[in-house]
């Protein structure tokens, strides 16, 4: 187990700036370029996450802290960014999800500072059964992960098949 | 074939700002994680990533459009950034990666706006064999995007255990 508070609230904070720095004022071609039917763009990936700040981590830790195993989690939607909202730019989005971010940390901070918070409290996901705060943020610090390691992935698909001969020193390029 | 040179471009001005996002001030516990023995750390991507600049991706440029098929690319040690030098902190090397690429980049475009110089030309590689320009900069973009990948499954694997059971979920933690 490596998880310590400090650390993972580290890589939360910087999620924000990495995206900004690989995305902010890139042009369409790279934003708008997916896998395919089905599957996300960049812009997708940011409204998922701008959902996520909304719906899922911090309301799912306040219930575990707050509620324990008294109450199963709401369902979190993954696909709700998908549905037609207000047009507006990444760069919009970007600064949506900055501060959303800033503010979830803040909770974050708090929470865990309220007298009689464990990380150790205990939860009720309705697919995995018992999970934990520690896990919780764990999978909130992954989650970020996962998604900078998606948008990356994509935008190396673009070039597959440009990079001529080298497609077999290209890690990201694996398929699995 | 999706290669644009001002496309590509985009993504390798951008690559410094993203992992000075990611990886500025961050714990030890971050910086020097990595996936066994064998395997590197963000400090020692970097590293290699300042070597890329100094002695690859120019360099090879420049042997294509002057030089064309008549001589072999000099193998460039991809370890070589493993050898000892003097000690200086990861925002030393950040800053150096940053003032190196943004004259590659300069360099770049100088060298494709000379007259007479074609993203079609073509360099003789090791062990490649023909490899075009265009080819040579495509790869040095998914290049840039396979390092930023790794730093991330490289901190994604150091939480495996401490998600629980939403490791099924994240697919960055999804084992090839």
């Amino acid at each position: 187990m490596n998880f310590e508070l400090n650390e993972a609230i580290e890589i939360l904070e910087r999620t924000p700036k990495t995206l900004e720095g690989l995305l902010s004022g890139l042009s369409a071609g790279w934003v708008e370029c997916d896998e395919g039917e089905g599957t996300w763009n960049a812009d997708g990936v940011i409204r998922h996450l701008i959902e996520g700040e909304k719906n899922n981590w911090v309301p799912r830790l306040k219930m575990i802290l707050h509620e324990g195993e008294s109450r199963v989690f709401p369902v979190f939607d993954r696909f709700s960014h998908l549905e037609a909202g207000t047009p507006r730019s990444l760069e919009e989005k970007l600064a949506e999800f900055a501060s959303l971010r800033s503010a979830s940390v803040a909770e974050l901070k708090r929470l865990i500072a309220e007298q009689g918070h464990s990380l150790d409290s205990t939860g009720l996901h309705p697919a995995c059964g018992k999970v934990s705060a520690s896990e919780l943020i764990s999978t909130w610090v992954v989650h970020d992960l996962t998604h900078i390691s998606q948008i990356v992935r994509v935008f190396s698909n673009r070039y597959r098949d440009d990079v001529g001969p080298w497609v077999e020193y290209l890690g990201v390029l694996k398929k699995c």
